[in-house]
């Protein structure tokens, strides 16, 4: 099943189930109108909206419309949790490496996770709008999970019931920012800006056997400028699956329905796969060259993030913005 | 003008205007169903809604019922943006000396904030329910302030028109576990468990001239097991104050309605006016005699924060938490 939220009707805009081809789409207003409302009933609704799905895969739907992918807000538009991973640790070192900053041995054994901004999740043809092409702006490709409602404490055994929907999304980076705010103690806040998704979640049985219940075994392909970044395997040099994120998000806390896990930037050691952000690269250019060529996303930049099944067939739709100066409005 | 949100009524609770002396309530499903939903129309509703305070101060709301302070949830039971500041130095520099961690320059002309999680929001009475008395288990007394939707890259000038409400918080912290978290480099996640708030947020009017548009200049009393923990006064030693955390956090995105942004733990360099965590007692006990008494928060003790205004009624009314061993549900 994929479900998507178109962005009219609202901050939360209008949930839509979306066929299997991501070509056509229908509202589901008796089950339920936004896709928060549907993460809070999930055990309700489930099984009506995928019966809608069937349908609509059948042609059987009267109402179902073309999807314009551009008439479409995140998935979430607005999220409660969004909790992101660090869970490639091939990644976190060369990032690491780039901001001269410590990679602390605990990385290795104990999953570094960090509370992201969620009131404002950007749609999948959204422009990356900031205000200083000079901060470094940066893609990040991940993935990310969408949960139930999740108990205290539980451990990643129990967490892989929890997980009811899987996305790919950009954590947009301002990679000059992050030092100054770092180096202060308590993380990201300026130097995360909004989050951009995919056109839909998707229920884990769309990803076929890529998908064993922990991690999602695809390349996740992103572009710049119509030029490959890269194409690592989501499922490889994975050092903490999804349901070890979630289970560690819950040491102190329950999770509400509609906690979106992501698992950080997808990031193979084997560098002839490309990279998914360019911090990556240009550290890589650093080792190997000495030289750092590749520079960071200017106004007009397009990037492009999407994830084919072995068919070669577009799983959750691509993600593709262009960055863009922010005017403020006038008063 | 005063407002809560009664638990009853699903995730989001219900909406009621309360009388200015906390006693009395009334719903108002014909204006707006939930806080977040008054919040999303503010320009709509608020005057709406003063007009009930109005008439339900004046005892003229036919089915006005008593307030019981243990059925209310937070005022915003689930937020999508909640934004902890760090804006009291004298705090910073005594737990940080605590953990051992720097004291970087640039917080002294640069305000820090960060992410916090809000997907699950605790009410003024509910207990602090945690699996181990081992972590280190504190309060955190704070103030807040709540916006409507605030465009990306405003002054602090501008920030002022966007406060709408103000409240108090109890940003719970286990201090055993930041040391660990906080060297990963991204912040809190797990050493900061679910944020308890007051039973309702006001608007800045019911402040008086304790509020001057930028701060609130009355002391906020916090205590444990009875015992008077602090009362700094909130006016006093603020660093970075509220329309100029409002402005920080607007640097790279936009805030959506309802976003909550705090103060940070009250604190005072006088150091007769006590503390508003225990931590700060214990460094400061550490630094007058060499040892730490003060222990952190047991299963069974209970912890009070309250603002009382010029004539001793309290504002906000108070946050009274027990501290609770976490039990698994059984499966």
């Amino acid at each position: 099943m994929k479900l998507a939220s178109l962005k009219a009707g609202g901050r939360d805009g209008t949930l839509v189930v979306v066929s299997k081809d991501l070509a056509k789409a229908t509202k589901v207003p008796e089950i339920a109108a936004t896709m928060q409302l549907a993460l809070d009933r999930w055990s309700d609704v489930g099984e009506r909206l995928r019966s809608v799905y069937d349908k609509l895969n059948g042609g059987e739907i009267a109402d179902a419309f073309e999807l314009n992918h551009a008439d479409l807000a995140a998935p979430l538009p607005r999220a409660y949790q969004w909790c992101d991973g660090s869970a490639y640790l091939s990644h976190a070192e060369l990032v690491r490496k780039a901001r001269g900053a410590e990679m602390p041995e605990s990385l290795y054994s104990d999953p570094l996770i960090y509370q992201g901004g969620s009131d404002q999740m950007i749609g999948p043809r959204d422009d990356i709008v900031l205000a200083d092409e000079g901060w470094g702006i940066d893609l990040e490709a991940e993935l990310a999970v969408i949960t139930d409602d999740v108990p205290m404490g539980i451990t990643a055994e129990e967490a892989v019931g929890h997980i009811k929907l899987v996305t790919i999304l950009n954590d947009v980076s301002l990679r000059l920012l992050m030092p100054a705010e770092l180096a202060k103690g308590f993380g990201f806040f300026q130097s995360k800006p909004s989050t951009a998704f995919a056109p839909v979640f998707v229920t884990p049985d769309e990803l076929g056997d890529a998908w064993d219940g922990r991690k999602l075994s695809l390349p996740l392909v992103s572009h710049v400028n119509s030029e490959l970044l890269g194409r690592p395997d989501a499922g490889v040099d994975l050092n903490f699956d999804f349901p070890t994120l979630v289970a560690h998000a819950t040491k102190s806390r329950s999770l509400g329905a509609g906690t979106i896990i992501g698992s950080g930037t997808v990031s193979n050691r084997d560098r002839s796969v490309g990279s998914s952000c360019l911090q990556e690269r240009r550290m890589i250019e650093k080792i190997e060259t000495g030289e750092i060529k590749t520079p960071f996303l200017k106004f007009g930049d397009v990037v492009r993030v999407e994830m084919m099944d072995k068919t070669g067939t577009s799983i959750f739709g691509p993600i593709e913005q262009k960055v863009v100066r922010y005017e403020r409005p006038a008063v």
